[in-house]
């Protein structure tokens, strides 16, 4: 019925950051950003449930919380979360630049700061349940998991920031030593 | 131009979490909270500006936030943070049964667990910038904070528990300890 478009999501990913950037994520329609990626509204509903999905597509979620299900059962709850920190690292270092465009627009957004909050709780939750598929007991796992979402957001404060250069995975591992330390006081 | 009303707001509290547990909180209105804590809607919202801020009156927040700011500064961080989640403790002690029925009306409406996760996350922000005013660097203000937020949420899903009878700030300390391990791996 159509034909396929080459790297359509991509294409419509970045039109819709390039007009949250230029006039608000509020004013902005699907079929603006359908039109400034050269394609069809059809298109865009194709790869997305509606322009917030754009912003909280969940790509770097499911990594996280997919490595942590999958890591070898000998780590520790704190290893399995640090491998998947590494992992999500990976996908975020490819698009840097994109990123930092996105939390321009959540930044000046209340709306979606709240929903942005939500999906790092809801992180939090998955992680958790992921770590007790591992035969975690839940405190320990709830305590795992709320670590290295503290760890992420706190890694990714400073990888976002135009003067960090370190990658992702370095970042974290040098936050990680710093919650060590900031907890045995 | 009212007469004074003995523990008013205690009593409209106590009603209104009456009526979310045995109607709902969606189908509760002001209007029955008043009449069933034998007061005026106008004596609610001398209190209260809606039926939501009844759950979330941030009393807890408030002592959280200013013992942080007013503790020692011989203090560490993380020190300022537990003595903190004491005090809290001794608030939430005090109330174990309303905040008992609080949770259940919680876990029963999805917009209240929205709240309650948005809430969380300004209480982090609002423990990591009175970290910041003790003069901590940005990076560990947050972490401190966030692993605050973790043993609390931790500490209060054990205290909520029926067959839980050790006190807040015992569960605390042994979270604390237990963050601790589930770190160093």
């Amino acid at each position: 019925m159509s034909r396929w478009q080459p790297n359509a999501r991509g294409r419509l990913r970045q039109a819709a950051f390039e007009l949250y950037g230029e006039r608000g994520f509020d004013q902005t329609t699907v079929a603006q950003i359908a039109e400034r990626a050269g394609l069809t509204e059809r298109t865009f509903y194709r790869h997305f449930t509606d322009k917030r999905e754009v912003v909280f597509s969940g790509e770097v979620h499911r990594v996280l919380v997919e490595t942590v299900a999958d890591a070898p059962a000998s780590m520790t709850a704190i290893e399995a979360v640090t491998a998947a920190l590494g992992a999500a690292g990976a996908v975020l270092d490819e698009r840097r630049e994109l990123t930092r465009r996105r939390q321009a627009v959540i930044a000046a957004n209340p709306g979606l700061q709240e929903r942005e909050q939500i999906k790092y709780a809801t992180l939090a939750d998955d992680l958790a349940e992921a770590l007790r598929g591992r035969g975690v007991e839940p405190t320990p796992a709830h305590l795992a998991a709320d670590a290295g979402v503290a760890v992420f957001r706190a890694a990714f404060e400073r990888w976002i920031d135009e003067h960090e250069h370190r990658d992702f995975g370095r970042i974290v591992r040098d936050t990680l030593d710093e919650l060590a330390e900031v907890i045995s006081g």
